[in-house]
């Protein structure tokens, strides 16, 4: 499933090749997300055209809309939303406990707002009952339920269940939480292993910022027969602080095997991560970044709105060969965002994607040459 | 300019070509608005794959952002929006006067609310002096700067300076307003004849839902040089009112000059003025029902949002070749929109324009072969 063709000599950071059955995934690559089945304001042929080799999908959201019933009646995901190269899906546990604890994301990145109105009633060995914030109906969710979704969904890589604890929490109920998580994924791998049906599963190591309890958690995983690794859980509370975790996980993790990144894809962790050996980041930031407004260049970003920008009449890069750049100019996407329509955050989204394609075949070219 | 292939034997509907400096508009035909200079939700690249051998521009949305200064600078508006394929401006009278008179559109299609907040200083012989809703800045409005305005966008077709005024008003008034109007789209024509530029200008006919005016209105009017007609202000409360006006108006006009119906261009008005000999037809109704989840078929219109579709695996219309049914099923456009993505509006948009472009080369089939 993973080749690597080439491991720096200068850092950790390696390129690399998974092969799935919708195709290959360089890496280090960077992963599109698209929650509900698309990427906002995109479709998902344009997607492909883009260059976007990974795709990720959200479990509880397609679970909850329009269900992963109707989704494998479809034939899939890959069917249902019309994308023929690879798509990774999570478990749906980190939205999930993002009900209980009021905002996981949130209380990391020391936001305050909840984004869904909904409610976990229940928390067991089993699993999680938690209240639909569509519809009002019970949904249970536990290892075995969320693999079956995930086969339902039949992404090419697929995340087994886990727990989400809040980043304030003492060490014995980090421990406690660490414990069940490796229950819950162990749980998930044999539920998964009765009928893989050519999907690979990813292990989402945990333990919080403690760096014995990650070094446990890596332990613990890599005596089962994962495909992969996934970071996630609380990755501290700054960059620094989480540059200084990733910094000692990466390097622990099974050399032979990809690993992959959870939800953390800006410029600058991208930069600090890559040589810690990251072969895979999600985030959702180059297109959230776009429907606001911000575009990015080799020379930093560009806010489309700002006033100076109403008679430049180039695009948002001279060189740039994406169709956003090949056809308008910034004088007109500031004027689509002066004006409010929605045609500009198609086109800042479009150059935003490919501008992270373009950068990660650049990182993979750096390595291949021992300059990272 | 204008060429006729056929008169139907069986009514005034007629095949034609208009030639424009951008290329060949086959009439009759539906012409798509991009107030803007974009349709909403879509890219120019699209709309032109799609087929769309005419779109209409606003003027006065123009004139206020970004600025027809801008557009010049840019190099007009194709160049600008990049569309290489003919454009319409209007006006601004239409706008303008929605402002003076409480929504012109809104008191014809009884509706209540006015869009914009902004309001009309004064009216006189000169023009209109109105205060923009953007930034508050006096603008005036006048049968020169009008045709200033559009000389600086450099559409294929151009129109002049008009009043509208209410459905609601007394023959004497409607009288008055009629008179100044011709008055305003002579000075626009000689404005516009100063430098033509490659620009064709269609006249307005006015007189409300008065025959004897619209009778004295194209009587005025054609003895002008002007290279078509359109026909505008207010056609009546009822459709049933406003086709009786348009079949009365239609056929009254030069025969050997391309027409245009301003602002209509629902299917049931599509199917009703056809036979009156109309060539051309702008309105947003394509795309703002595709925005509100509503897509066209030839058995009728589907409310994406109906539950019945969420597993309808079946594209819109299963003989339809756009790009929308040949990738994406019901059930997912049902999706899109269950989601609230803005993904769904796009792809909406796409079928319905691709519907109007098919429906519209049906139309011309049926009038070369006199079944229409």
């Amino acid at each position: 499933m993973f080749e690597i063709l080439h491991t720096s000599k200068k850092s950790g950071a390696r390129v690399g090749r998974i092969h799935t059955p919708h195709g290959i995934i360089d890496t280090p690559n960077f992963v599109a997300v698209g929650t509900n089945g698309t990427l906002k304001s995109l479709d998902n042929a344009t997607v492909s055209e883009v260059g976007l080799q990974l795709m990720f999908c959200n479990t509880y959201h397609m679970m909850l809309q329009p269900g992963t019933d109707v989704v494998k009646k479809a034939g899939g995901l890959h069917k249902f939303i019309n994308r023929n190269l690879p798509i990774i899906t999570d478990s749906g546990g980190f939205q999930v406990f993002s009900l209980a604890y009021g905002g996981v994301a949130d209380e990391l990145k020391s936001r305050g707002t909840k984004k869904h109105d909904g409610s976990v009633l229940k928390i067991t060995e089993d699993g999680v009952l938690f209240r639909s914030y569509r519809d009002g109906s019970k949904v249970l969710l536990t290892p075995e339920t969320s693999v079956q979704a995930q086969k339902d969904l039949g992404a090419d890589i697929i995340i087994p269940f886990d727990e989400l604890p809040p980043y304030h929490i003492c060490p014995k109920k980090l421990k406690k939480s660490l414990e069940r998580t490796h229950r819950w994924e162990k749980r998930s791998l044999e539920e998964h292993l009765r009928n893989p049906n050519g999907q690979k599963m990813y292990a989402v190591v945990h333990g919080g910022v403690d760096q014995g309890f990650r070094k446990e958690s890596i332990d613990f995983l890599a005596d089962l027969p994962f495909d992969g690794y996934a970071v996630g859980g609380s990755l501290g509370k700054t960059k620094s602080e989480m540059f200084e975790l990733l910094s000692y996980t990466f390097p622990r993790l099974p050399k032979d095997k990809p690993n992959h990144l959870l939800g953390i894809g800006d410029l600058s962790s991208l930069e600090a991560c890559i040589p810690f050996g990251v072969d895979t980041f999600d985030s959702s930031y180059p297109t959230r970044a776009a429907r606001h407004g911000v575009v990015f260049t080799k020379k930093g970003n560009i806010k489309l709105t700002k006033g100076s920008l109403a008679t430049t009449f180039q695009p948002i890069e001279n060189d740039c060969s994406c169709p956003t750049c090949s056809q308008y100019s910034l004088a007109y996407l500031h004027h689509l965002f002066k004006a409010k329509e929605l045609t500009g955050m198609t086109l800042a989204s479009i150059h935003n994607l490919h501008f992270m394609v373009e950068l990660m075949a650049e990182y993979r070219q750096k390595i291949l040459t021992d300059q990272i």
